[in-house]
Parts: C-alpha cells; structure tokens; sequence
C-alpha cells in the first residue's frame, strides 16, 4: 500500500500573496480536488464562456479579450479532450488549472476571468450543470428500460404465475401484471428526478465568493445562457447549498432499492427451486471451479449496489450537518459521492435496460407453481361471501379446508363436492369455476386489478405515458 | 431490563382456521403492532367508513349494515379518543382490534367490512392519510418559522455582521441577508414536501392482499371520498410500495440537516467567543453543577436530533432494499421510525419557530467583529481591477497589503495612502470609501447580493411568496 | 395527531439562580428526557449509593446523611418499582427527579448527594452500567441461541443438502454444516460484545462536569463499588466520550445483519418452491384475507429489523460528528437508539432461540434438491484431476459434458460410461462413486469441509467452546 | 459524460465450458472486478505460493511444478511493479489475470494451480491480508499522532485555557489536559482495532467455493505460511463471511469521528473569534477571490471525510443485509468501500500527525479567555459548601451572584468582599484564592483531573504506554 506523491513544493499560484511559507507537499496532495473534479472541465468551461460574455456585456471584458477567452478556453478543452492536458497538483482543481492554462496561453487577459466570480459559486455552477445533464441520461435509460417491461408486460398479459406474500404462495396473478408492477416503482423515480431538477436548475453564478460582488453583473444573463430557469435568491444560500446532491442521491438510492427489489425477484426466480425465469447466457457468469454453475451475476451486482448509493446518501448528510454558513472546505467532499452515485445508476440502469427484454419466462412452470399453495382459498372465501356469509366467518370455514388438504395432501379443487360442502354447505357445483387459475385472475376485473383485460389496459396506458415523455 | 409480556395464549380469531397449535405468546407479543400502529385509528376508522359507503354502493352491503358500520366507528372512535378501548394483544394490529370490536358492538355486520380489502391495502392507505397530514402540519410550521426568519431580516437589511468562509471571516454581509439564507433552505424544503404529498395522494384501497378483489368496488368513490387524487394503478405495487415513507423521510433529513446548520450558527454565536446573539432565558436551560451556565439547549437538541432522522432514513432504506414483491412483514417496521421522523420535526420546528423571532442580535459586537479579518480585502482587490489591474493581480497585490498588516498588526483601513501606494501606485485617496463596511456591503448591488436594498427586495419577495401558501 | 403538553410554567429547582425568566413550556417537554432516561433508574441509585458511600469516607458526608441518602434511595426505588413514584418534567431528567425527591424524602441532606460530581458524569456512569448489563443479557441470549443451533447440527450432521452460492445449487453440503456456518457468525458477535464489554467498563464518575472536583474523591473506591476495572483517565473525555454507545451499537448492528441472514434462508426454506424446513404454527401467524396462508412472521420481522439498528448505529455516528469538546446538549440524544437497539437485539434472539430448536428440516426433499443442479461436478473435475488433468482443462471438460445434459435433460449420473468417456477417456468406472451425494460430501474431510466426521467434530468443538462460557 | 468500454467478446476462458453464448460486452465491463481488485495483486501472488507450496507438500504438484509455479509469480510481480502486466477484462478479475497470465508463462502447471481452491476462499484470505496490513500502518500512524499530542500535552500540562461544554465556558481546565482527551479517544481506537486484527486474523484458504475440497490439503501449513493465527471452522461460512470488511471500517467510522471533533475544535480556535491556536501556513490554503484568507483546510476537509467513512459502513452494512450463504456476487461490493476506508484514514492520519506537532497556541488569549465566562463559578459553590452549605443551596446562591454581575457587567473576583457576603455570610476574605484559575485548576487534583500535577503523570503514564505498543 503505496502512495505515490508530487514531491516537490510549490507556492502557490493562486493565493500565495499572504503566506509566507509554501503548502506541505502532503498538504497540497490531500486537499487538492483535480484527481476527481476535473470531471468537471466540460461545465466549467462552459460556464466560464457565458461568464466572459457577460463581463463583456457589461463593459468590464473587452470584445477582443472575450474573443481571447473563448478561444484559448476551446484550446483547452481540445487538449483535455485529446488528453494532453497537464494537470498540476498546485493548481489544486479544476478550476485553476483551467484558469492557470489559460493565463499561459493568452496572457494577462487569462487573469481578468475571475473578475466578479470566486471558486465557490464557479463550482456550484459545474455541479449543478452536471447533475442536470446526468438526470438526463439517466432519464433516458430509465424510459428504456421500462419501454422494455411494459413491453413484456404485454407480451405476458394473460401469463399465469403466482403472486406471493411473505414470500408463501398468495394468489395467482399474471406475469405481465408482476411487470407492471415494477415499472410504476419506476415511473416514481423518473418524477421524483424530474422534481429535482426543477430544484436545482437555477445559477449560482455572480454569488462571489459569498456575498455577491461589486462588479455590475448580470446574473439574468449568465442563468440564460446556461440553461438554467432563473438565477438563485440569495449569495449566502447559493455557495452553501448542496442540497441538490443529497436530493438526487436520495432519489438514486430509491431507484437502486427498487432495481434491488427487482434483482432479488430474479435471483429467486432463475434458482433451480423456483425455475421461472432463465436469464441468457450472455448477461450471466460461471465459476472458476464449479464447471455446472451459471450465476445470475447482473442482478446479483446490482443489488449489492444499492448499499454503495445508500452509502453515499449517509456520506452527503453527514457532511452538511452542522456545518455553518457559507462555504466550507468540507463541501470539496460533495463530488466523489456524487459522481460514483451517477455512475452506478446509469451502469445499472443500462445493464437492466439490455437484460429485461431479453428474459425468458417459462410461462409451464410458473402455471404450476401457482396450482400449489391454495391460491384460490380467497377466491373461494369471496364465493361464499356471494353465497351471504360475513366475510369473517367465510375466511374461517375455507381456512378449515385447507387444513385438510395439507393433512391429506390435496389441492382445494380435489375436493369431492361432498367433502367441499361437509365444510359449509352453501356450497354448489359452481365452486369448481372460482378454484381455476383463468376464473380466479379474471375476476379480479378493476383498475388496479390482475385480469388480463386490466393489464392490458394498463400497458396501453403505461405505453402512451411513457411516448409522451419530453427526453 | 425486564419486558411486561401478556402471558396468555390466544388462537388468533382472525385466521386460525388453518392453524393446528396457538400462537406463542412471546412471538404474539413480538410480531404485534397495535402498540405503535394504534396511532392509525383515526386514519383506519375514516378509511373502513369510506369503505362501507362503497360497498353499499355496489350493492354489497345493505343500507342498514353500513349506518351500523358507521355508528359501531364512531362508538369505536370515542371510546379511543376517551382512553376506554382495550387493545388486545392477540388482534395484532390496529385494524383488527378495531374490526373485533366492531363485530362485539353491532355483531355479525362487523364481519362483512372485510370484504373486498385487505390488511395490505388498509394498512398502506391509513399510512398514506397519515403522512398527508403530517406534510399538512409541517408545511404551516416551516410558514411560521419563515415568516418569523423574514420579518427578522427586514429589521436587519442593513445590521452588518462579518460573513464566514472556513469559519473564516470573509467579506462584510447584513444579518438579514444571512437570516434570507436559512428562509431559502427551508423554502426548498417546503416544496419537496409539497413534490412528495403529489406522489403520495394515490389510493391503494382495492388492490386487496395483491392483486385485487373479486367484488365489484369502485375504486374511484373510495379514493375521492378520501381526499386522494386518483386510485392506484398496480395492485401488487400498491402493497410492496413504500416510497412514500422513505421520500417523505429523505425529505425530512434534508429539513433536519439545515435545521442543524442555523443550529450550529446559533451555537457558535451564543458563545463567549462570538457573542454575536443572545437567546432569551425562557429558551435555554441552566447546569446541576455550574451555577453561571446558561446553556442553548434548544439548537444543540435540535443539532442532535439530526442524527435521529438520518437514522431513520437508513432504517427506511435498509429495511427495503431487495425485498421481493409483494408485502412481507418487514414492513411492519416502516411505522416507528416514520412516526417519530414526523414528531421530530414538528417539535425541531415548533420550536424554532417560537425561539428565532425571539433572537437578540447585538448589533455592536457584530460589527465590531466585521472590522477585524480584513473583511474588505476583496474590496480593494475589486478596486485594483477598476483601475485596470487584471484581477489575478490584485488579488496579488492585496494578499502583500494584508500579510504586511499581520505582521504589524494593522488594519487595512489603518494603512496611509503612501504606504498603500507602496503596493501599488494606482491606488489613490477613494480607496477609503471601498474599505468601509456599509461601502463594501452597499456595492454588492444585484440581484442574491447582500446589498442593503437588495435585502429589502428579497425580503419583500419573500413575505409574498409565504402569503401566497396554500395551507 | 396532538401532542398532551404539561402546561404549567415552572422555574427551574435545579438551576434557576441565575435566571430572569421561567422556562417556556414547550421548551421544558422539548429538553426534558425524563420520559425516556428513567429506565436508568436503577442504575442512578446504585450509582448515587456509591458516592455517598464515597463521601463518607472522604469525611465530606457523614455516616448519618449516608445512611439517610440509602434509605431515602432504597424509598424511591420501591416508589419506581411499584410505579407510585411522579415523575415531573420541571426536574428535566431521571438524575434531578431523583435528587429532588430525596430532599423531599430526607430534607436538607439530599441536597449535599451532588457535591463532587455533576449530571455529566453522573448520566455517563448511568449508562455505562445499563449497557453493561444489557451486554451479560444479551450474551446469554446469543449462548442459549447457539446451543440451540450446534445440537441441531449435531443431530444433521449426515443430512444432505444443497449448498448454494448465487443462489444456484453449487456442491452438497450438510444441514449440520450449515447450521456450523451459523454458529461462527454468532461467536464472532459474542465476542466482539465481550471486547467491547472490556472498553466501557472504566468508571467515569468524579469527572464532574468535565475538570475534576475540588473535593477530596476517591474515583478508585466507586470505580471498585460499581464493579467496573478502573476509573477513566481523563475528565474531559469522560464526559465527551459516547465510544462505547457507538461500539455496542454496531456489534448490534452486525448482529442483526446475521440474523437476517439466517431470516432470508428460512424465509426461502419454508416457501413452496424450496420447502426445505417447517416452522411450527406457534411461530407463524396468518392472513387476515387469504385463509390458506401461514406466513414466516419472525424470521421476516428479524430481516426488517435489521434497518433499525442501522440506523439507530447512523443516528449515534451522526450525533458524534464533529462535536466539540465536552459535554454538549446534542448527547442527551444517545439514549433513545441505544435503548431500541438493546430491546431489538434481546427480542430478536429471544424469537430466534425459541425458534430455531423447533426447526422440523425435511430432510428428503432437501436430499432430492440436492440430486438436481449438478452439484457434483466439480467432483467429476477434481476425479479428472487425479487423472492427471490441470484443473483448468478438467473444469473446461465437466463443463461441456453439463452442457450436453442440460440441452438433454439429464443429470451427471444419468450419462453411460461410454457417453461420459467421449468427454475424455480416462474416466472409468469408478467415477459413478463420485457422482454420488454421499461420495461428495464425505470427501471433504479437512477442518471446515462439510464431510460428517468434521461436522461431528465441529459440533464437539462448538459444544466445548459454549459450555466454557463465563456468562 | 462517457464510459469507455472494451468492445470485443470474448468467451471465458475461465468457466467457458457449459455456456453457449458469449459474454455482452457491457456485462462483461460491468460485472469485471480487476480495475480495483488488482490493488490486491501482492496478497494474490502471497496467497498462491502458500498454495502451491502445501499443494506440493500434499503431494498434488511436484517439486518442479512449485518452483515452476513461483518463478512464473514473481516473474509477474515483476511485472506489475513495473506497470508492464496487462490487464484483461475478460479475466475479469485479479486471480483470473494473475493465473492466466501465469499459465502463459509457465504453461500447463499453472493451470494446476487452482487445485483444491475457489476464487471465493481465495479472495477472502487476499482481503485479510490486505485489511491486516492496513491494521499495521494505521497503528504506526495512529501512534505518531498520539505521540505528538502527548508531547504538546507535557509541555501545556499549566496552559490554561477555558473549558466548554454546551460551548459555552465552563470551568478552566489545562491545554494539556484537553490534549489529552484527543489521547484517550485515539487510544481507544488503536485497541478497537487491534482487537479487530485477532478476529480477522484467520485463514479461509481451503474452504474452496464453499464446501472444502475433495483433495487431502493441510490448512493448517496454509495458515501459518501466511501468519494467520489459525484457519478458519467453517467453510461456508468462510466464503459468506465480510464481519471483518465491515468490523474493520465501524471502527474506521469512529476514529473519523473522532478526527471530526478534534477538527471542529481546530476550526473554532483558529476563528478570529476564538484565536486559541494557529496553524502554521504550510497547512492552509487561501482563497481565490479574497486575498486576506488562510483557511484550516486539514481540519475542515478531515471533518468533511467523516461522513465518507460512515457512508462506506452503510454500504457494507447494506451489502450483506439478508444475503443467503454462501458466496454471492453482491459481495464484490465489498471492496471498494474497504479501500477507500483505508486511504481515507491513513491520509487524515498522516495530516494530523504532521499537524499537530506544529501547531501555536496562543498562550495569553487562551488564558484571558478563562477569565470570561464566571469559569470559576462552580469554585466559590464548593468553597461554600466546605463552609457548611449543601452543593444544591451553595449552587443557588452562586447564581444569584452571577446573575448580579452579569447585570453589572463584572466579573466574579470584581466583587468586593462586603457585595460577596451579602450573597452569603459565610464568605470571607479566603474566597478570592479559589477564584483564581491558578487556584481553580490546581485544585482538580485527583485521577484524571485537570490539576497541573495531574497532567503531567497522565502524560508520563500515556507515553509509557505508546513506548509499550509493539508496532
């Protein structure tokens, strides 16, 4: 466990005026950002375009040193592009290694950028601009992947498996109503993330460092130019908030608990014991010594997953708390978190949009497997409820016959209508219809409900909805 | 450490039928709920009512059965409401204790309110009631709390503190303008409450144990008759979902988080040290040993308390992850930590809201403490700028001033104009205006900035904003 | 949702000297913790017995106030016993509704009890104690759990089942040998407990507030009273210091994340697909709509509560976070996760030691799962081993001879010498030995492999290692 | 934002034989491990050679094979050190390159080398051994920080300076006597980890996939080979097990946590408010936009880490919640948390331990500091009660006294003998000793109090313990 660091000592560039002794080579390692924020360069780029427009505009940048700017800012993202770009650990992060090369490149107007800006509005701008364009992405994959189940859903609107609780046999429902379960969880996190964006699409920019600044900005003009909706309401407020890192990584870790929920469902149901599902070869692995095995790797990874965002969840609160007003060095810790929590959704979300279609049900064994567990005993109380018992003392009575079939080992329709009305006597040929799989989901015949008229319905729907997303 | 255990072994009456051996007592009293779910009555009670009038809209309760219903409730209701009713351990639940009683009240009619529901969809309903509520309380709190932080601002536009970087003194900014700080973090909260009350006002009454019922329900009635949006539209996921729980949590957290910063500021400024605010007596409490202690109880409780929500959010999280489809009774659990999330934040709130209208500032020390840190530097950096100096070299120029001033232990304003010069030869006898306090504040004149006229705008904004509430 | 509030304004008894103005009522229930702490009752009086008994001998009491101060305690703990004792919120807490009442009890004595120490130490040894005594319970627990388990094994030594790992069936192992793997994890929580046992017991008492006293105090002479190793090194820490909360709750917290381990095998196990062990009906409960349904309540409710001991070890962590030195209000938030997490952690054992002897594995149908999934093929590639093939090209030829039987739908054993040849030719007769489940697990026979004479000697071992306990 | 990926198939060359498909290319980037798992390369190529040398003592390899096999692993050590060994996505994983490439080398041996193993024991004994090491110099680094503390503590044992709590002042205690509270903590947690080495110190090799091994290996010689204590008992549990991963980062949590506090004291004091303590300039960085900053960067972004380590415990927490045994691919999750845990602490560490040594405080402010506040308050309450009173009446009449010159704007030592006495007649001219801060702190004279003489022999004793520690 090595560590390799820049040994020399550098002053620095940016602040040194006042210090009289140069920063700890440690030092300099450990607190500088670029290692992870120069994933930032494309926004900060951006950012600092729309901020020398503005200058311009308002008379502090000449047209000719804008010009300058923009240029030696596209020189710079070329070189990172091409990676050549030579990122100096006392230049500390994005920010000044962008500032500082484009100082060597065009001269003294490199310094006159940070005029009416600090470090610390510049930096809530990149985020927020990159947060945006990840819930973007993450919008897209999102739909795809639940353009995929619903798909299927419809496929497998009439499908018959059993549906569980408590993870015992409950009542039969169809496969494609299982879907469309799945993707209603989903259809939460593609709003819950739409609401947070709406939240953070506003432009820290002209905050300063936390007070605003003298220069006579125009924060209107910079907030437009980015994209953003208005600019922000208070200095302070901007270079302190990181709420939209918490709430987006709240929001992930909500979508990551419903992939695991999902993930768990396929694990039980590509087991030898269930057998309901097998997924292709091509999304699974094998063993290195066990030559038969062939693991349900993806769902697996992706429910041990979810504790790395709930993770950095906790990371982010725990950072805020307590911290006072305005910027504290301790926010540096925001990107890391954020950063691996956008990842690991979009890997997610794009290994279940190419797997779910690809699942093949077998539709035979899941038909089976909701023969067994009496899972039409509801169906049969609710007869007897038709029949004019209270629903109460109807439970009781098919709770009785089913001790019995477990104590002789027989399904509720082997029984005899004999035997059937020794246990109530209401109880006429007409029963037989209520205990079949196809009677039981069919009479489950309202919005929200199980039969497959239901389900189709509610593809139909779940499809118009999701075409009229605005990607 | 001793734990009071009902000892008596019940049969369940509710679904023995199939079971051959009676419930443990131990394990009766360890999966019973009704000791913390009980604070459903209320919730359950409007529920089952809302219930009945369906079911005998559809024809499957008669006109008499469900005036019976109505009044067994109301008599239920009462009895609650005047600590009478007997929760017995061996119904569980909230709702079965309350159905039991029901049926002891108005007989076997009280049998027939099951029909066509579920525990699972009952339970996720009377929850949904109840967090809607809660936003509802919540909401007029953090209004109250608000409007006390902004009508606090508007007297202090124009008191001026020093504001912090790094804890750092930074740049002079007003007390109101810090005070619009914490109204912007709470607003957000407002409206992520609002975002989670919308997803949370769907009706899962009629999904029934998971799939749906086989009586003919109007799902719809039942969800108007509840004040919900709509019915939910998957039965399996209205079951398993708990998003709402958790959204509602993160969302709490959040609140709680920033709760803690001006907790923190508090602290910091009661301090010896800073001694920028006094907390009247009726808020603070004394020590056993310490005779002169007068102690900020309230921001440190409501700082710890932090930790409290943050813990409940994993609870909530954890408690979901890779659960499969439908319910299980993992998600008994969800009530706790949920109930005292909302307890939480309502007495964190309440108390807030009284103490911060009541917050001395001492308006001198303040200032005084905005004099030292060389709060104006970026001042005369501003300064070097207009006089032509690219700003990476004012900021130079001005760092040199500064380390000059600590080594002789001046201020800046301190400095002759001859020694000034000697930094820089541009800079001239309107120097002096830039370094006072009300120029530096007064220069940061736009829109966020901390401006005294500024503030009075936002100030203004905001009164409006929290007017224009909808509570 | 309403919140009985004690109306009544009060001046403080216990620290009101220097205060203008009565404590706000709202803030008095807010701050007070009475309503929780008293369950430190016990502790606080054994506690106070040993000070005095301390002050005594430091000539500070005389032997007559001592003696009154124990009965006037002894009083007071049968006024709590019997719950006579009134509890009043103007006395905040456990330690001030004591002391109060002794002064009313013994007149001007009581009021000399606090002399030497403060409610900072005071809470901290209260604690301490409570904790420590939780710890010997739980252990208990977690002895009686694991003396359950290892006779199970004992008895399954020879019953073959599937072990699993993706969940697919990987090799044969023995129920014995599983229900070891159970073991282990439990003798490592025993364990952590009792080194955290090790770490809190030092006694802070005579810390005071946070400095010392200036009263001659013998801290060896309550330390020793008190049962604890030593008194803590250094006042201020003692006072600061919540390691021990911290440390307790996440041996809990690993504790329960066993326990939910063993809950989601039997969750598995006792559903229809698997069906591998039946939990009597005593530890089940039913469905209030389904009346087939007997549904595995304890191990599902152990799963869930895994969540809130995360959270609650969240909760402490946050609480911690950055907390300047020494006491501050933040910490009367310690004790309400900390209590929960005793009560889970003494529930959750108690359900899981009462359960888990009354297991009834079916052992035919976990030898028949075992027969499917191939599980013995990694015993055909080690025999290809010992016919001289590198491992690797063993693994590559079962793999493809399992291919074959899977698009023919047979098992390993199925295949004809001759078809099990042409995978390669130096398999002989002789390998149907090592196809067989019994073949497989006895040649596992190393300290840890899954062959029945290691189960056996295991399970001696595990006997041993529990009877040697010092509970 | 765009994720690179290796865009050729490949088919395993690992568990090929059974699969019909090949890997998608994604999967395969997404479920490969070796772009962080090859940080455990150096424990892989240690744990092999044990191996093949137990193999070759079990008589499975021969002579030549072993040596064979070592050469071809130190050859490939080579190699990495030197940067030259080429990574493959599909060998997925750091074994699976190392022994591929080693079959490459020495050809058909090195496909024997995995004999009697499994990925899931092997990557189990490389994370112990990894986890240990780290153990190792996090001790040493420990040690150094709380060597220089103790020193910094021996020097300041009369230093005084006000001690907080509810940060407000209290009673003055000693400089070195609060450093040696930051002793304790860190104390604690060297033991916490050390008593996580013993747990973790035990060898899984030979536990195979999850059953043991059909081959006659000695795990015992594996064992000590490696320096563990003992091989492990069980083997399923031995491939399932991650107590250690998850042990080894709670107590990574607290020692963060109790950084954090030492850092928000450090942030307080460097504060212009405070001006406790100053950090030398090469451990501060200033700001980009206001020339006058110096900013406490190590201990604002050691606070800001804290909630990294705790989010890192969440996820391995949430990782292993109801995970079924044995192995499960979630666990691949395991060790990037693991990893950053320990770099995060071994960085704060070293930060501190170069720190603190070097830090100023400022002697006069801290003691003027003690003056305000009434810190001697408690003081003249004991010095009446040695006059006669009870602490609780002596308490209330020092109250008043404070009350009385807070009004006044006085300090306690202001008052002259006659106003003093009319608080209570039994002062007298005496009184004024006790006021003193001299007087105060000296007389906390007893274990662990904050007296001057009572530093210095908790000094002598700490650094006779550090000098004990066998690092």
């Amino acid at each position: 466990m090595t560590h390799d660091i820049d040994n020399q000592q550098h002053s620095s560039e940016l602040w040194g005026g006042r210090f009289l002794e140069a920063t700890d080579a440690f030092v300099q390692r450990f607190t500088a950002s670029y290692r992870f924020d120069r994933r930032l360069a494309k926004q900060d780029i951006l950012g600092s375009k729309a901020h020398a427009d503005m200058l311009m505009a308002s008379g502090i940048l000449s047209e000719e040193e804008c010009r300058d700017i923009h240029s030696g800012l596209d020189q710079i993202a070329e070189e990172i592009a091409q990676d050549r770009f030579e990122w100096r650990v006392e230049r500390e992060d994005v920010h000044m290694n962008i500032e500082a090369r484009l100082t060597e490149i065009i001269g003294d107007t490199g310094k006159k950028l940070h005029t009416g800006r600090s470090r610390n509005d510049q930096v809530a701008t990149d985020i927020r601009l990159f947060v945006r364009e990840a819930i973007a992405e993450i919008s897209q994959e999102l739909t795809r992947l639940q353009t995929g189940i619903v798909a299927l859903a419809g496929v497998h609107a009439d499908t018959i498996m059993p549906g569980f609780t408590h993870l015992q046999v409950a009542q039969p429902v169809t496969f494609g109503h299982h879907l469309l379960a799945w993707n209603e969880m989903l259809t939460r996190d593609f709003d819950r993330l739409s609401d947070c964006r709406i939240r953070l699409n506003r432009c820290p920019l002209g905050s300063a460092a936390l007070a605003g600044t003298t220069f006579p900005i125009d924060r209107a003009m910079t907030a437009e130019a980015l994209g953003f909706d208005a600019p922000t309401e208070n200095s302070l407020d901007s270079v302190a908030d990181r709420d939209f890192a918490v709430e987006f990584t709240a929001c992930s870790a909500l979508l990551l608990t419903h992939l695991s929920r999902m993930s768990e469902e396929l694990i039980l149901w590509t087991s030898a014991q269930f057998n309901f599902v097998a997924i292709p070869d091509r999304f699974c692995t094998g063993s290195s010594i066990m030559p038969q095995k062939k693991n349900p790797d993806v769902p697996e990874l992706v429910r041990g997953k979810t504790g790395r965002v709930n993770g950095h969840l906790v990371a982010l609160l725990t950072l805020m708390k307590s911290q006072p007003l305005a910027y504290n060095k301790d926010n540096q810790e925001d990107k890391e978190p954020l950063f691996d929590t956008i990842d690991t959704v979009l890997d997610c979300l794009r290994a279940f949009a190419d797997m779910v279609p690809a699942l093949e049900p077998k539709v035979d064994i899941m038909r089976r497997a909701a023969q067994q567990g009496f899972a039409t005993a509801t169906d049969l109380a609710d007869y007897l409820v038709r029949k004019g018992l209270p629903f109460r003392d109807a439970h009781e009575v098919v709770g009785k016959a089913v001790a019995y079939c477990v104590s002789e080992t027989l399904m509720l329709e082997d029984l005899s209508l004999e035997t059937l009305q020794s246990f109530h006597s209401s109880i006429e040929v007409d029963v037989y219809d209520v205990l079949t799989l196809e009677g039981s989901v069919a009479a489950r015949d309202h919005l929200g409900g199980t039969a497959p008229n239901q389900v189709r319905a509610a593809v139909e729907r779940a499809e118009a909805s999701l075409m009229a997303r605005n990607l």
